[in-house]
């Protein structure tokens, strides 16, 4: 435990020690045999799992939306893998039932709906976004799930450019098709919902999206409402990674008329820091909605004879059966770092973002691809050798090149780990995600220091 | 960590503190504030969530298809906790995904198929057979995918008639539609097909259950897997729960003609005792149907530029996006008990579970529903003043509310837990679960000694 916790979240300890597959095979001894191994060889085999794994909790892990170390809800982890609770009873997990209602209801008040509603945590956010196509089309065709969807018109869901993948997925999952994701800029959205009807498709749901996976960038939820509102169309928000926002009184605008929607998705194990996995799906229905589109009745779990109050048995919410108390990872920090405490950690974490983006802007060779909204700070490093070629095609394809050589060479130092990527027609960028109160500035400079070190000779 | 792990297992202390919601929301002190709490405060929230949870890992939890601690899972658990890998890409989880890679072959290889196949481990069984429905879907009917199914006949499933809620969770949740889900006895399924072919609906996947959740019962996999062949239908095992037989050279026989399924749904997590959630869905397909029935290509996580060979990250082979490195926990265990060790588990849980039917049918008060084909023992509780009421309907009636009452009385003393359930037209009976080497017969002695104690005044 000392190797995991400490060792892992030591700057001047490495982010990783990277083998390739081929090389992680040979070393660690992996094959399942019909005779035990001794302890110490059980041991080594612990450390070995440590040793070659990514730190993700070092100062140094920027490559994904989640980071860092939060001590109080590593606890709630560990106390909630050595109960072993399974969410679908009260009866076998009361107090992590009642502990997941008050943090969907905390969250409930920070989006602000104010009467209330509904909610579960799941693993996930697709999951998330997956219960809310569910939902939207359940609200509006509650038939399907008996008689299914051969018997239903073609239905529509309309999102914005920037959505997470998880759209699709559910898509393709429910049965609506990936074809019938309508990708939309939101002002064009009011005449292509009526140039689909006319078609005789019929759009059900939208999902905007409140901090986009790569640019962090926010949908105008406020305009976004009016139209769902206009043509009865089921609102979500995936506000997965933006939802956080919603904790400080300085960023929260970036959501405003979040209270609007018709479901939320919102992880707090990415900007809180809450234990993988954290991730809650809430809803503003007050009908039970949730449990009458996914409740199966299993006689054998949700008896109606029992001795105390089943509507604590939220297990029939769920497509899952078993299912972990997650709330509690995140409900013990809430509570010892309380609300406060957090927003300060979202203000810091946005305002280290700013500063990194000025940075960028400030030093030669970095190029800013867009002013961040929130913690993702999106740039280009040009070596060198590209900075006098000319702004066209050519100097694209080569820069595109530049960031997975960078990557592969920090990754084989241990030094950092940042994401890049393409995006749309964008040559392939470095995504950096400033999330965890241990970063510092000498953190930034320290990232844009070695980026330009493992890659001024390109 | 001494009250969640020494106490919770030992079978001094009690199986449960009983608080009805109430009682329990007084209890605890809920509410998230702005300030945070005391060191002191919060080792209080955790003493107070800990004393009053269910210990799920007591040997005289019977409850649920789990049960009982498993150190090295265990273990394994709190490393990958602290850890915090994510699944999706080699890049963030090199450890975990050859080990999870390892542990799928080797599963794959009790199945029987000999050339491999391909498979995931996700957040419990019901995904795994939701992951079923999508891939026998997927497999007839690909464009489905893309188009949805509003473009597509009715689609069929067949099940057994005891088999999981999950499937027509699945049904629904897919736009299969609950209707669509055929359940039959399988010696009418061949008639059944045909004639629902000929009503315009298309039959493409049957589901057999391997280990039924309140009777513990085998469909025949032999006998459903030739009509499976011959109508050219998907074959889907459910053997969350009877899974663990395969590991044991005297039960395997339960499962025979499982290395014909297409696709296998194995929670390591139920009777292997891995912590929760283990959960594999194993295929036998090996042309990468499971990617290309998920995928979406996202870019930002899946970039084909990468410098090590990007088949290693399975992350587009899920629903999800960030997934838990279950494998772990039954990887490291496994390596430390070895197959026969498994192997002797479950003979032993098996052979404790035919000792207390034996005991049930000698013992007064007390009537066996059926002999025990696998761990779950169902057995009837009659009251002294109902031993000599005839067995009619006014006889049921009363007996089957006696089991409720033992229920509460039990929960509320804190001595074991035992689950109850009506199933059909069978009036309320108890479900003993045995998986725990660390249970005697003493303790199914104790088990229904209580039982009659509780309930001889009713």
């Amino acid at each position: 435990m000392e190797d995991v916790v400490k060792k892992a979240t030591d700057v001047t300890e490495k982010v990783c020690e990277w083998r390739s597959p081929e090389q992680l095979k040979e070393l660690l001894d992996l094959e399942l045999t019909d005779g035990g191994e001794s302890e110490s060889k059980i041991l080594q085999h612990c450390r070995d799992a440590i040793r070659y794994s990514i730190k993700t909790t070092h100062p140094r892990f920027f490559n994904q939306l989640y980071a860092g170390m939060e001590p109080y809800s590593m606890v709630a982890s560990f106390i909630t893998e050595a109960l072993k609770p399974s969410l679908y009873t009260y009866e076998v997990a009361p107090v992590f039932t009642l502990i997941e209602d008050a943090v969907l209801r905390k969250m409930m008040e920070m989006i602000g709906w104010e009467e209330g509603g509904d909610g579960i945590f799941n693993a996930g956010g697709s999951m998330s976004n997956m219960y809310a196509v569910n939902l939207a089309r359940y609200h509006h065709y509650p038939h399907i799930k008996e008689l299914g969807l051969s018997a239903a018109p073609r239905l529509v869901i309309f999102t914005s450019r920037e959505c997470h993948y998880s759209i699709s997925k559910a898509a393709a999952l429910l049965g609506v098709g990936t074809k019938n994701v309508y990708v939309e800029k939101f002002l064009g959205c009011v005449c292509a919902c009526v140039s689909v009807c006319v078609q005789g498709a019929v759009p059900f749901m939208v999902n905007a999206t409140a901090g986009t996976t790569v640019l962090g960038a926010f949908d105008p939820i406020e305009e976004i409402a009016d139209i769902c509102e206009k043509y009865n169309l089921w609102l979500h928000v995936d506000a997965c990674w933006g939802g956080a926002a919603l904790m400080s009184q300085k960023h929260k605008h970036l959501l405003k008329g979040i209270h609007r929607a018709n479901s939320v998705a919102w992880n707090p194990h990415k900007m809180l820091m809450a234990c993988l996995q954290c991730s809650a799906f809430l809803v503003r229905d007050k009908t039970h909605l949730l449990q009458r589109c996914h409740s199966a009745q299993a006689s054998y779990l949700f008896q109606q004879d029992k001795f105390y109050d089943v509507s604590y048995d939220t297990g029939d919410k769920s497509v899952q059966c078993s299912r972990k108390p997650d709330a509690f990872k995140f409900w013990l920090m809430w509570k010892a770092l309380g609300t406060r405490e957090l927003e300060q950690r979202v203000d810091r974490a946005l305002a280290m973002a700013r500063y990194l983006a000025q940075e960028v802007e400030k030093r030669e060779g970095f190029r800013l691809l867009m002013d961040p909204e929130y913690a993702n700070v999106c740039f280009w490093y040009i070596p060198p050798s590209l900075r006098n070629l000319s702004d066209g095609p050519e100097f694209w394809k080569k820069l595109h090149t530049v960031a997975p050589v960078i990557k592969e060479r920090m990754m084989k130092k241990g030094s950092m780990m940042v994401g890049y990527q393409p995006h749309g027609d964008k040559a392939n960028f470095f995504r950096m995600i400033i999330i965890s109160p241990q970063v510092s500035k000498q953190d930034m400079d320290f990232v844009l220091d070695e980026i330009h070190n493992l890659g001024k000779d390109l």
